[in-house]
């Protein structure tokens, strides 16, 4: 574990270095920047544009392209993580240790503070070195991940389903769109910025879809469990708020041991890559065993 | 004046069914497509494609391109006019003719179907049929008109202005970005489905910027002398709000002479086109002598 909490740690700064550059970059009317970047730069794990890059450099395929389409993934959830916040959405008061964006630059910014997150992604996307046709690939892959069909989907289901009895099957299927939709993005997209033939791309299509459900369950696990001060935001919420979650349905031992279930699929599913995908497969005990 | 008054509701009769199939034809949750559909579908003047189609029309490009671009602008505008009714932003209670999608779908939907509607709106542009360079040029273009140098910005200065006193020179900064930038993405996307020279490129800038500051001085007006059911939402919004308009700033008969201007230069502005701009031509007069 010590040597992916190293290397994270170093990917880490270096996106959040990368994301200040990108911002500084862009001509943006000085009230929007500072919301946007006040979400963008506030720290993060970072785990979807690491994913990307880890992928494409499995893959040896183009860091730097695979750098760039994780910066516009970080800023894509970065505007879900400010919308879903809102008042009228899941109305919470804290992310990544600080303010909610809104309840520093108001409501009417944070929604437009989400929306230019949103737009200048697409932005980073067209700039991405690869050819056009990949590039419009990879862009339709970010779109699905991000649209009707995944997150959007995920974040619907969720609003429907607050004070509603729902069941494991459902739950499973919020958070594939919620939160595995970008999560699988993140690891594709990073195949895109390279070659691989289809036995490759389906084995990361399984892998990031359990790593996504390890990263859910560990995240409902934590809410119960973990300690605020470490996770930036109130712990207790979903509780609270009488939200379906693993722990909720399952109990907190048979939710432990799913989460290790999935685990260990996720880290099976990097076979055919032999040694040379040791990084994924440590980054699968990090996102079990985080307390962050 | 009839005659372009019937294309155009031809045209608008067109593309009411194109979203409608476009729309049936998406996957989507059911509580989030109705959300989307119901601002999407509920009428509007549908200049932003006209304006598309239009324009390929002159220029004898791809057609059907320009359809599906014109839908994945009018996606975006409903995004942004969603969003823009919202209490934390314009607090407006009726659009077109109806309830504000807040009103009916509670503002948490009303989120995710501007969401929805922008994100799918890429969707749509990375089907264009077009090859994949001129897909993203296309894309670009939209892209950076929608985004933060583009309507965002204007959103973000009219939020800020609210209840401060403006000039003319930011008025006019705020409108060429929050409803100009659009509309000159329309006609250019509109050029982009076909193949045109510098100097066309150039005079169908200068056709946008004029027909766009027309648009919006007549706006302006019509919220002051219009009438509230042809317009389908209340009158006298901005005088309650202390909002900055050209007749607040330049009473309503130098507005309507500015209006005149911007029309005959928008006019001009077609010249090199001789008879081939006929349509465009009497588009500018219907902008300024609608009234709705």
């Amino acid at each position: 574990m010590q040597g992916i909490e190293n290397l994270l740690d170093n990917y880490r700064r270096d996106f959040d270095r990368y994301l200040e550059e990108l911002m500084a970059a862009q001509k943006i009317q000085p009230g929007l920047k500072k919301a946007m970047s006040y979400s963008l730069l506030s720290g993060g794990k970072r785990i979807r544009p690491i994913l990307t890059l880890l992928t494409c450099q499995l893959l040896e395929g183009n860091t730097g392209a695979a750098r760039r389409v994780g910066a516009a993934l970080e800023f894509i959830h970065t505007y879900s993580l400010i919308h879903d916040d809102l008042p009228a959405m899941d109305d919470d008061d804290f992310r990544r240790g600080q303010y909610s964006n809104h309840l520093v630059f108001g409501e009417g910014m944070a929604i437009l503070a989400g929306d230019a997150l949103l737009t200048q992604a697409f932005q980073l996307l067209l700039e991405v070195e690869l050819p056009a046709e990949r590039r419009c690939r990879l862009i339709g892959l970010i779109v699905e991940s991000a649209g009707v069909q995944g997150m959007l989907a995920g974040q619907v289901m969720d609003l429907e389903a607050e004070n509603r009895e729902i069941d494991l099957e459902e739950l499973q299927l919020i958070h594939r769109n919620k939160t595995g939709a970008l999560f699988q993005a993140a690891i594709l997209s990073g195949a895109l910025c390279a070659e691989c033939n289809e036995q490759e791309w389906q084995a990361l299509k399984n892998y990031a879809d359990k790593l996504g459900l390890t990263f859910q369950i560990v995240d409902d696990l934590l809410d119960v469990i973990g300690d605020s001060s470490k996770l930036g935001k109130e712990v207790g919420q979903d509780l609270k708020r009488g939200k379906a979650t693993y722990p909720a349905l399952l109990g907190l031992k048979e939710s432990r041991q799913r989460a290790e279930r999935a685990a260990a699929q996720a880290r099976k599913s990097l076979d055919i890559f032999a040694d040379r995908a040791e990084s994924l497969r440590e980054l699968v005990d990090f996102v079990l065993e985080r307390s962050s």
